[in-house]
């Protein structure tokens, strides 16, 4: 068995691996990290896993987690991840790390959009996380960065026309809207049930929100020249999902059947990436609690805009999800070991 | 006091019309139609107006509903509306029709996007209930076209800068998001509550919804040449609230206070539209069962795309407060008579 | 015009009576106080309320609350209240005290519940504030203590039977489910919306939910002898409604009409009482929003026992709504002026 | 591989035996029946199960589904169910039966509360199927009822205390509250996404809900004389969970301990049976997705009367998830096979 640590287990993404990880066959949880929930059982802090998970929270220190994991889940938030990730490292242990700490390969493009980073010499070494499209890399990587929700909807719904150089970069805009669980467990006000429930809302507009370098990054990749975008995200009054719809200006008249070839052609023989047939929809409780992507294409004869659609449970695969899929590749396990439960409808 | 019948009283449109009618200082409800509910009072086909409104449905006849009203309101489906409005307006009574029938000038647009008009003469007639610009030619209307939910969100969030000229036309996309109510009372499996809850969804992607030549229409005549844009609605799991998020791009570099000063011109003297100051973001539950409009402006400096941003209740400011509204123009009544309601939070 | 004070006006009650008073004819509020959002203006706090009320949050001294107002309503804590109340009521002001700290005649049985009382000498004179009870005492009151939210949605569905006798008191079962605004807006991660929504879940189970003094005090009061009940307390995922299911034996054999005409004599004049027709139940959504309490009477022939169900909002007619009907009843107004909305459905 | 088959697989319960059964390591799924989506793909149906089921739903006859299956799954309505189940039998089927048909023991009762019954021979073989308690029945049964979502959850929940004669069976009082997928899939204005959320209501109160024969011929099996009871249901707004809260007179004084002590030794083994230690309580949220029913003792000192609360989600336990632990006791697979899924939160 391979014995993986969850370091920050009280969060979202937390449970979430402690869930997904109770029906791994090759993985055991055997350490949890948690300060404020030091000394309680797992299942206290996440009473649906009761019977499913036996692992005790604790405020551990750095050694103590090498010693009793061969693969370290980094569930913490950035700044707090780049204090900690270096040691496991060095202790010869792999790392999938769900901040956005290593996401970002240009240390100062990093550190305008978060703070001062303390370990970027990592930052080269670090393998984006998005097994579509870095999955050799992944396979032997000791450090992955494991990719930010929005940018993950967004990325696989965007990868195969960048790639072909049919959309033109500079119209991309991109709408995107996040079920609440996105916020994290911590208490606010502007999470609370009163203030979500019933209502809907835009956040972080005109640019502002600290997943665009990180989008950016890897459409130009993608692109292979920069790529600037638009960017607005929002708050839905639902747990779990991300709904992107994305808006780009066709170079030429292409027609949809082209489009879609170009997608099936990359994700054909992908576990988790499902491209509906033309006129279908995504939604997002047709992935809820699975680590599916969907992907709609529609073409708006009208104004020469192509409208891709994607819905994933972000944090499936727009975390936990993902991050086990980065943990089977790099560590020779089935890519989809732990990863086959069905989305939960209604 | 002025009679006041409503024409399909059983759906959220005509049970809102009569919550926002028995507050009304100087209106009765006088008829109410229903073949659905013939018999039934419609404080029992809507339980929460008992003791409210003391009115029973009948499946009237159009001589019927003539004798027992000044105003009319029209709350049923397109085609339906054109079939009993030319009557209501022969025998001399004032209409505001909720439908689609009469907010399209040009039968031929109309028809393609609906459904062969029986009534296209009185097209010119008929005044465009938008009373923020067309507030004149309302107060002297006989046929008020009620406009759409979608559309009064819209034109609303864009007239300042259409008129100003300081966007490109050709860049505008338009990203709705609308409760559930908007789909109406009608049982369907797609609006269940399972369905819906814990989800969201897209739907008419791609340029189809019949709400997109009405769109077009209100801008191209603000900004005084054709406009075409793209426009995708989505499903919200609540059951009241449109929030527009609106993309465009700038002509020339512009500073968002001179921007702001359009805005806070034209809408000024407004009483139910709230521009927002900059930073302030509006959210579906801030005008939930009020008659407001509220509305924010965004620069995004990155990319030189403006991104506003309205919000407002569908069945109210989107459908019967803005019939009230404009029935209190057109009988020369206070225009906020009986629209005093604030928005419930939470 | 009457000046109000609302001293907390930044939790959920206190917005609920902004938004109440902001329609009410000849009420005024003057002051608000918040140590939290000091300097801001309180439709900041609540941006539902733009335009609509115009006052700016203060962390006032109690004397400059007596300045500013010449009616009072507390909506801070238990033990906070007791320590402003007695100031307000020698400067002359009358108090509509929204908190627990007023309602308990017997200051040993609060103290078992709460804590140390410091104004315990005020028990006596403290009117409590359920005006289809005691409204003759209310007219006349300095102090009125604001009943709690259950104890109202309770005290309303067993009254006319207590009185009459016809039920063993000692059978009295009350399951009780409230929307998650009753929590209040302090940030909780028990109440974050991720915690709450697609959930439900009961607290404070077995005898433990400090409302059951209250609840005892009240049917003790109209049975004219000692009650005790089993009271069980659970959290819904809605904001607004109270919604009480309570079981009790009949003493004898009764029809139900014998028992409906009791309702319907106890309850047939009065504003925000609804008795519904046999066969009709109530629901939150009926009542949301406003001043009502809905309530059915249902007989169980199979068990003998008789299943009242009464509904109400909780933050109008279990606190604000209520505080403002008795405020209009203190200061000799219309019982029911600002409090003609109807309820919000859907 | 074990061959099943889902008649009436396009309601929420046969959508949820594919969901459940296509993870099952043994089992595949040959033939799904459903008129309304004759020739349509299952994953056309329900959109979530893209990828994970192959069967296309055909309106079949009996002969048809007879050749393809070893296990038929019978989740049509009653009445529906007994027109076809005993065919099945005959060309040596096993058969799972969701609806109520073979659960009441006595055809009087049966059809008091339902219709004539066109069967009733099959009765005395029908083997009810709560496997934590008639567990070695079901394993050799040709037929099993499977039990209803509200019984389940009482039964477990009581089965301990009425077997070890503590409580006084006249007093038991169950006041259940079920989600909205217990309604079904059918188009119904009652169950429109505006009707249902952000409220809760009562329905089928004063004893007329068609569970009631089947609780008590279940609690009087327990008991060992008739039990009559009080039982309300109640509708929240939530896709999936049952929660029940159950009052309970003690016959004599007895110690919380001693009763944990009684739960413990029923459900020590069960694979799906979570008794919560003294102090932690239900919720719908801990159990969604997953076939546990969750169990909360509570000791309401000053009336003496005991609080079970019990919790599943309707569509596992109550209705799907169970209906293949049955499916796996008949064919002697592991219990547990197919139901690993840990509860989905948030």
């Amino acid at each position: 068995m391979l014995r993986a640590a969850i370091v920050g287990a009280s969060g979202y993404t937390g449970g979430e691996l402690a869930r997904l990880l109770c029906t791994h066959p090759t993985v055991t949880i055997t350490a949890a990290t948690s300060r404020q929930y030091d000394g309680q059982p797992l299942s206290a802090v996440f009473p649906h896993l009761r019977d499913r998970v036996d692992v005790t929270c604790r405020n551990l220190e750095t050694a103590a987690i090498i010693d009793q994991a061969d693969l370290i889940f980094c569930a913490v938030p950035h700044k707090t991840a780049m204090d900690v990730v270096p040691s496991f490292l060095e202790a010869g242990k792999k790392v999938v790390d769900l901040s956005a700490d290593f996401r970002i390969k240009d240390a100062a493009v990093y550190e305008q959009w978060y703070q001062p980073h303390s370990a970027a010499y990592l930052l080269e070494e670090a393998v984006y996380g998005l097994p579509e499209i870095y999955r050799e890399q992944i396979r032997t990587a000791r450090l992955v960065a494991n990719p930010g929700c929005y940018p993950t909807s967004i990325t696989l719904g965007l990868a195969p026309l960048l790639k072909a150089g049919l959309i033109d970069p500079s119209t991309i805009i991109i709408d995107s809207k996040s079920g609440t669980s996105g916020a994290g467990r911590a208490a606010q006000v502007g999470t609370l049930f009163c203030e979500v429930t019933d209502g809907f809302r835009p956040y972080k507009v005109g640019g502002t929100h600290r997943h665009i370098p990180e989008i950016e990054q890897n459409l130009s990749d993608l692109a292979g020249s920069p790529v600037t975008v638009s960017f607005t995200p929002h708050l839905l009054p639902i747990s779990r999902g991300i709904l992107s719809t994305i808006y780009a200006g066709l170079r030429q008249r292409t027609e949809l059947d082209e489009i879609m070839a170009l997608y099936e052609k990359m994700y054909d023989r992908e576990h988790f990436v499902r491209v509906l047939e033309p006129g279908k929809l995504p939604t997002t409780q047709q992935v809820r609690g699975s680590n599916y992507c969907d992907i709609s294409l529609n073409l708006d004869k009208r104004t020469g805009r192509l409208i891709i659609i994607s819905a994933l449970d972000n944090i499936v695969k727009g975390a936990s999800g993902q991050a086990i899929q980065n943990m089977n590749l790099m560590c020779g396990l089935d890519e989809d070991a732990g990863l086959h439960q069905a989305p939960l409808f209604p």
